[in-house]
């Protein structure tokens, strides 16, 4: 397969260079830049035009997405329900040796090894996988994504040339060693030793107890034949921290290599395509070489030497590397609420049900409110998810292809990373269950797909990062951001800052601003609705919301550093909940900033006008969830929050006509979907039985009914 | 099994008579009321009698759901995770023999049947199944609760003696052929037919289209060879609505009788130890004695008569018969989520993560406020909910056993499980995510429990009854409710209340009673809190919300009546989604006074300290949802919000100390539980590695980490 994928350069997380948005087909702009928005009016029944907005859903990589579904599309690749755990577990590793027969997986791996380099590219094409079978996607992750990345990431040359050929090809499937039964989110404390031995010139490998045994790790129950496990490297007694070694598992037949054993973790809640298991090692003797020493070495005496001096920053940076999987999950995520969406949307504009308008015809569901408000938002978020994710993953290809890769640039990315995946995994699982309900008992039959997307989507909110750690380092990044703008300054500047502080809460925070805002209101809620909607309040509201809660928050943590540990820790702690949401509503923020850029990209004025009711509803329910928060600090005063919802209201039923080409501009097809219930059959149906009821009415033969006859 | 259970008599919903309370045994006190609560001051640092808020958790049935639990904690009886569909199903038949011969499933049945007549007591056993497996305690609601009480609530002596008999034994599996693919929740709009032929004196039984068909019958795809189905009853030419009919659907062999055919559902999201199907019926005869006809006869001549002359009344009396599918639901959705939240808070209880606060030990869970957050506010409507269900069970029994059997109380009964359904089976479904979530990977294998839980109840949101059409049924309800205040009024009566409400409104509504507020609450965060841990204050914000949003949307139809069918529609379409809001609003205050009536009866000064805590976590966690609107509505001020929030941290606090014993008191045993991280081996995995490092350090052996060393 050729690389095809406009190849870019990009400074900064979110500007995207117009050359890379597929755009529309015009004739004669072939090659030019994308004109400036139309400044012609907007039409007032607007039409979509649904091939052009699928074009720029596909994103950068939109070439790379449409071979990837075109491949996904194929029945050997897909799921099939019901299989028993043991049959789904060879099933997917079968298809894991068709994706290698098909060149399919190994455009991230060096070109001197029959690798692209093209890491963006890689997950773009890995990302699509999810909607064949998500067990698929993962154990693909698990072999390229982690374990290969490990050896090609924290390796060396000698690694990459070794180890590599075999991952590759899957004559070595192999583990990501990392997580124990005693320590998920916290990587660094993991209990298991690697002890460098000078007089053999190997590490010995151990687990001192059952907590420290190696945990939930795909390819370990039965495929794995190798692994990189991570532990702390000891030499010299000396602790350097978590590295990583290669380390054979199993012998030819498939037994436990001498030291080494494992349980099977058996039937989960989805994903039972993959064989996770747990591993324990008993003094396994690995050669010195076997370190992956990219990032810290040890010579065959026995002396540690690494670039990277301080033990903190190399730690996080040689985690840094592993973040593609949670790019991937973000993009994942993102395709399987996009898919639950097409089903329920398309099920919602064809099943009727209650006649409350008519004596004859019932009701299609999506034009009650209630249905609109529980599936439109959700469709808005996937909109804003998708054009977020598209500038991460550009933002990851910059770093990874070397491109734009300063430390500032990596802990952007781990930043961006720690604050989409969250809110994407969370959101595809919430779209999930409402698809389901909302598609009722046709929606929990595996036939229409949606509760088997929902229990393999269900892990992704907490593995590749916990959502809550996740967030409360992206929180973190913003406090400390925060504080370096006064770590330059004097203590007269912060003094300064402190009281402007406290004079902006007293403002905010006991209703003198909220007055003002409410004696304005009276009798505008006109301008209340047409404030709302122009692209600057909701930015401002948004950013202010970020701002004022990490702000806040510093404030109160201001003293705290001065404490005893014990002290500082619950003083932290006891602001960990509100810390939380100040990143989830940064992560927001990015998300609405990605749809508006997204926004100005558009072309097709009916497109554009649609697309602006859309991210309008996805602004503006950002700001209505938080409602009490812009009342609270005197953001909005109470008519004004009132014409938030009003507006919303109004956004639904302007949005309503256009749900379809909404979800139908995602471009799944019907052998994505395999959801009997989205594939017409329902207004099969539905025409059936009224078709029955007006024959039967025109020929009289309709039995009456005993009120009409009394 | 004899029937132990206090029996009492009860008027109205929530009015508990005190002596059904099973209390905390007090010498001397055996058989007295329960004394009114102590005076005594309530300890300083309270603590939780364990064994006897377990008893009063267990409420008015409390013998008769021990000796269920007891069945219950018999493997026979329980699920074994990972087996076929096919093998499941056949289990869950085998069970329900078991639970025949245990006589542990006829309390509801005739007495000359065998059966006690016991409908509360039933309905306590049967939810207590869930338990077991979920797929076991609805395919013995198909059976029992919704078969088998067609046959005992629809039809008549007649059909209690032919019938009853056989499907008590299991002689007779059968299913409850009511939803069709093209109607679930609006069952009066159901196709099939059952038109009287004279000559034959027989009903002919017709599908007339696809969507007719009947559809995700427990029972149908295999193992039922009869079926209660409804169908528009048509009889000399007229339409007397749906009826139900006993009808044989397959032979000795187990193949459909003539005329009658049907589908497998397949594989579902959960609860595959049922067999559900659809069925079709193509003109098949059944005698006219086979219309369960205690609501309406026909005679040999196809004379059609009812004791309820009006057809609306009729169905909903008929469908009201068979409320107790969704009274159980609210308590098997109860009782799961009460097992996740015995086995997350558990966990959290054991497992640490991360050491902030020390160099050595890192912290429990459960000590993180955000965790805190997580669980403990699930833990508080856990609770309410246990109270309220005991009450709804009692108006239940009340209803049916005739003691309180009014046309009101009746459709009292429809209002409370309408409202309360839905709220805790949605409840079930985000605890059990939440606990998933929160104890992390482990919570994702199917050997911790939470997974195969969530999976079955995912359809209690839909079955029995939409949630949300649910609660627009309540909605509707309140809406009548209100303007029955004013039938009775002269048109004088009516303008003058619309003034009051106008003048309210716009004292509310623009900030004039907020902004007197604000003022009185300047420098009184202390009186602001101590005012909303009082019970009056929770009880007059909750229900003002109520009455408020009702009398709002009930303004905004006023003139809706007056207009054409469509445009009355749309008014009312316009408001859905916010009367859908005020009908959970009415629940959770039926819940909230359920939880304070359950307060009143706890004795034990600390026991009834805790609850308090509890009570005022869940009832201002109800006022911090819905923030936005106190706000708005002027019922809070800005300060006065911020102290509700700045309240539940507090109350977090005070409580994380008894989370184990508020836990505890729901009184599942390891049987029950079933989760291996809520066995203990959590903390003896703890344990073990802090006294490995303890003993590493006490040696000196400990390696010296690189940093130090620096």
């Amino acid at each position: 397969m050729v690389d095809t994928a406009p190849r870019t350069t990009t400074k900064t997380w979110g500007q995207r260079p117009a050359a890379t948005v597929p755009a529309k087909p015009v004739p004669g702009a072939v090659g030019a830049p994308i004109p400036a928005p139309s400044a012609a009016p907007a039409p007032e029944s607007p039409e979509v035009d649904v091939a052009a907005l699928g074009r720029q859903l596909l994103g950068t990589w939109a070439d790379i997405r449409l071979a990837a579904r075109e491949r996904a599309a194929h029945p050997e690749l897909q799921r099939i329900e019901g299989q028993t755990m043991a049959e789904h577990r060879e099933r997917v590793l079968g298809q894991l040796k068709i994706l290698v027969e098909q060149g399919a997986v190994h455009r991230a791996f060096p070109k001197e090894l029959g690798g692209l380099e093209d890491h963006g590219g890689n997950i773009a094409a890995f990302e699509e996988l999810v909607i064949a079978d998500p067990s698929l996607q993962i154990k693909s992750g698990v072999q390229w994504g982690l374990f290969g990345a490990a050896v090609l990431h924290l390796g060396t040359e000698y690694h990459r040339r070794a180890f590599l050929p075999g991952i590759m090809s899957l004559d070595v499937p192999g583990a990501f060693a990392m997580t124990e039964t005693g320590h998920g989110s916290d990587v660094a404390a993991i209990g298991t030793t690697a002890t460098y031995d000078e007089a053999t010139q190997e590490f010995v490998i151990n687990t001192p107890f059952r907590g420290a045994w190696k945990d939930y790790l795909g390819n370990a129950a039965l495929h794995g034949i190798a692994a990189v496990v991570f532990a702390q490297l000891i030499a010299k007694g000396v602790n350097h921290g978590v590295h990583a070694l290669y380390v054979p598992l199993r012998d030819a037949d498939g037994a436990f290599l001498p030291g080494i054993g494992g349980e099977d973790d058996g039937l989960k809640g989805g994903l039972n395509g993959i064989d996770n298991g747990r591993l324990h090692f008993t003094n396994v003797r690995v050669p010195r070489e076997n370190l992956l020493n990219r990032y810290g070495s040890v010579t065959e005496d026995g002396t540690y030497s690494s670039p990277i001096a301080s033990p903190g920053r190399r730690f996080f940076t040689m985690l840094g590397t592993l973040v593609q999987g949670r790019v991937s999950l973000d993009g994942a995520a993102t395709s399987a609420a996009a898919v639950a969406l097409t089903i329920a949307i398309t099920y919602g504009n064809q099943r009727r049900q209650f006649n409350a308008a008519s004596d004859t015809d019932e009701e299609v569901l999506l034009d009650y409110q209630r249905h609109q408000r529980r599936l439109l938002p959700k469709l808005a978020t996937t909109y804003a998810q998708t054009f977020a994710h598209d500038e991460f993953l550009l933002k990851f290809d910059a770093v990874f292809s070397g491109r734009a890769d300063t430390d500032d640039d990596r802990q952007d990315l781990e930043t961006i990373a720690a604050a989409l995946k969250p809110l994407s995994t969370w959101h595809a699982l919430e779209t999930l269950q409402e698809a389901r309900e909302a598609t009722g008992g046709a929606g929990f039959l595996a036939e229409n797909r949606i509760v088997g997307l929902r229990q393999d989507l269900d892990i992704y909110a907490t593995f590749e990062g916990d959502n809550n750690v996740l967030l409360q380092l992206v929180a973190k990044r913003l406090l400390t951001d925060y504080s370096k703008q006064f770590a330059k300054a004097d203590a007269g500047a912060m003094a300064r800052y402190v009281v402007a502080q406290t004079a902006e809460r007293a403002y905010h925070g006991t209703g003198l601003r909220r007055l003002g805002q409410t004696i304005a209101d009276f009798g505008s809620t006109a301008r209340s609705v047409s404030e709302l909607r122009d692209t600057n309040t909701q930015r401002e509201l948004l950013t202010d919301r970020v701002e004022t809660m990490i702000a806040d928050i510093a404030a109160r943590l201001r003293d705290a550093r001065k404490l005893p540990k014990a002290d500082a820790a619950a003083a932290f702690n006891r602001n960990q909940n509100e810390l939380i949401e100040a990143a989830r509503a940064h992560g927001e923020l990015l998300q609405w900033e990605a749809f508006t850029r997204g926004l100005e990209q558009t072309t097709d004025p009916g497109t554009r006008r649609v697309l602006t009711w859309l991210r309008d509803l996805f602004g503006l329910g950002l700001v209505e969830k938080h409602l009490a928060w812009y009342l609270i600090h005197g953001r909005l005063s109470p008519q004004r929050a009132q014409a938030v919802t009003a507006y919303i209201d109004r956004l639904l039923e302007r949005l309503r006509p256009h749900a379809q080409d909404l979800v139908d501009a995602f471009g799944y097809t019907p052998e994505h979907l395999r959801s009997k219930i989205a594939s017409g059959a329902e207004q099969e149906r539905q025409d059936e039985a009224r078709a029955y009821y007006a024959a039967q009415r025109a020929a009289g033969t309709l039995p009456m009914p005993e009120k009409t006859k009394k």
